[in-house]
């Protein structure tokens, strides 16, 4: 195979982004076909995408037409591990845009089809692209933190208007989107919480708040608590409502603390182990001799998507290693799933999650809604630089 | 009255530094006599203070002296309430250390017996003076900040190792302290934390971990979530076993954010109040537009101790109003009770707190102890910079 030919499914938002990136940007990549159930979409791709460029009113067809060797599934989050595995069981290699579903139920079903084929499958994790926070998983995984002791990741600036949940009526609802910040805003930082550290929670304590700050029927505020199995803790704080908000992570370990923020990573690096220190001090007052470390960080985000684009077309043409499998999806909405549990049922969740019970009570909330968002006006937004 | 005789009940750590500064840097103040159990802190001061400064083996001694017009109590936090009573008995004013006692069923009788006298009242909250959170406070009381919409104090930079805790087999106990880190180290954090912002939670979720990093009977590790009647969230994470550790106070109101954090203050400004811009605005994406405040702080630390034995000096002479009057020490005091109860009932805890409750837990700790630290030296500790 010298060249990759891919299938877009779902071109709106996320998915018209990539089209136009596969088209000029990608090396070794090949829009070949788009699919959208909406006809204003195709319209849109007549208009703006190539003659060559095929264009299917529904996935069926767009897997029967057998003119792609992958697919990118840009649909609605609770399409994707159906699609996923009907392209699966077609043979064709599949890219799913974050997050990998809305339950881990289905989630789950989703990797042991993908754990039976030779197929890619990869997740649109664009933040793994991020020197940032490569560098912080670097640091953590090669030891220089020392063992893990907090991580505590503030992340609310996700700011978002009434207006942008007026933008459609399927935004910021149990049947929609199944679920809010959680859901929408932060499957990139609750993936890279745990992919940066290594690490799940064992359990998880949470408080989302539905509805805090904008008329919409799911969570707009949220803060987690977990502990993991080694004892150490660590928090996720988030929500749309405020402004200007603040994105920073800490992370503590044996031999300090990392901060990243402000696109820089800092590392205040103990000269003596902090345990080590702690067993061979004997004079009252007094703490390891500390270095603010100033650690260097490629500037400039990474690659993105496009990264992510490039990595999955080597991956398919050269065997190279997938920066993030579509099978790791499941850790992020893992802890998403758990942290509701945990809101709706008042109580820990542990982990492993109870899938079943998840699912049940996400199924009473999406049957029981009745919430309709006033003045709903489908559009598809400009999110550069947003995602 | 032109100068305050004062009496110190307690000259170890904190007492004998109050004893030195009542000496010399206090305009109206005058050391006449120091109190204390232990025969070592007696020959102390016969060694180091002046020979008019009289020494009492016991608070009764010195209340019967009749010598003294104020009393400063700085024994272990227990017998705050207890003596302080007892003072206002004889018609000395007083000045209690931090924290106001252990559980709040004895402050509680401790301000009903202030609230009966014309007696000055004040509570050692040093960093009240400390031009940082006074100017937090002025933002926020004055309405600079708008509505608070949430809180979050990292606090964890209260390194202490096991040599700290080995100085004295009172520390870190039930019996002795009462609690770790939220008794001995927090309560100006925790006073703050409620005087700047203006408000008390209306309930609790705390986590303590008993013994996590050292050789204690009590909690070197906490994390507390609070929600506010308002709907405000709030946070306060703190440890005794990090190094270098955090110290970052982050408060969110309407119109934007304040941190306190490394000696400054940052106020990060929104141009349109946040509710009012959402209400306004149509275009999807977008967030108000926020400009980052230089907010002049006068720098130094303000004059903490000293600053609080002028206040309270000038209290008596002059009627000059307490910066921290005794009868608030309850609100810290009440904040920490909640997050013990919370966390050994593993449940929400509602404020106001059930303080019988609350007791008879503690008292049960306090009973069934059978802890010893090994190799437990009694000794006064170098405080300078540390309280």
């Amino acid at each position: 195979m010298e060249t990759v030919r891919y299938g877009i499914i779902g071109i709106g938002n996320m998915g018209h982004a990539h089209a136009l990136s596969l088209l000029s940007e990608i090396k070794g990549a090949e829009l070949v076909a788009v699919c959208d159930t909406r006809t204003e979409r195709l319209e849109w791709a007549e208009a703006n995408l190539p003659e060559s460029v095929q264009r299917y009113a529904t996935p069926t067809e767009l897997f029967e037409s057998k003119s792609i060797d992958a697919v990118l599934i840009s649909t609605p989050h609770y399409d994707h591990p159906t699609l996923a595995i009907e392209a699966f069981q077609y043979g064709y290699h599949v890219l799913i845009e974050k997050p990998a579903g809305v339950y881990t139920k289905a989630v789950k079903e989703m990797n042991d089809v993908a754990a039976q084929t030779d197929l890619k499958f990869g997740i649109m994790y664009n933040q793994r692209t991020n020197p940032l926070y490569q560098k912080l998983r670097d640091l953590i995984q090669t030891g220089e933190l020392g063992e893990i002791r907090r991580t505590n990741w503030i992340i609310t600036n996700w700011y978002r208007s009434q207006s942008y949940y007026n933008s459609g009526g399927w935004r910021a609802t149990w049947a929609g989107e199944g679920g809010g910040v959680l859901l929408n805003q932060d499957p990139h930082q609750l993936d890279l919480w745990q992919w940066t550290i290594g690490m799940m929670p064992k359990r998880v304590r949470a408080f989302c708040h539905i509805g805090k700050y904008r008329n919409i029927e799911v969570e707009d505020d949220v803060t987690a608590y977990v502990e993991y199995e080694n004892g150490a803790t660590g928090l996720f704080i988030t929500t749309t409502g405020e402004a200007p908000g603040t994105n920073r992570f800490e992370i503590t370990g044996d031999n300090g603390k990392i901060v990243v923020e402000d696109d820089t990573l800092s590392f205040w690096r103990l000269r003596t182990p902090e345990p080590q220190f702690n067993a061979e001090f004997t004079g009252g007052f007094g703490s390891p001799e500390c270095w603010k470390c100033e650690i260097p960080v490629e500037s400039g985000g990474g690659q993105q998507h496009k990264g992510i684009l490039r990595n999955f077309t080597n991956a398919i043409l050269h065997n190279e290693p997938l920066l993030a499998p579509g099978e790791e999806g499941i850790h992020g909405l893992t802890l998403s799933n758990a942290m509701y549990l945990s809101s709706w049922t008042d109580n820990w969740v542990d982990l492993p999650l109870n899938e079943d019970l998840y699912y049940e009570l996400l199924m009473e909330k999406v049957n029981s809604s009745t919430f309709q968002i006033e003045n709903a006006v489908s559009k598809t937004l400009d999110v550069t630089g947003t995602h």
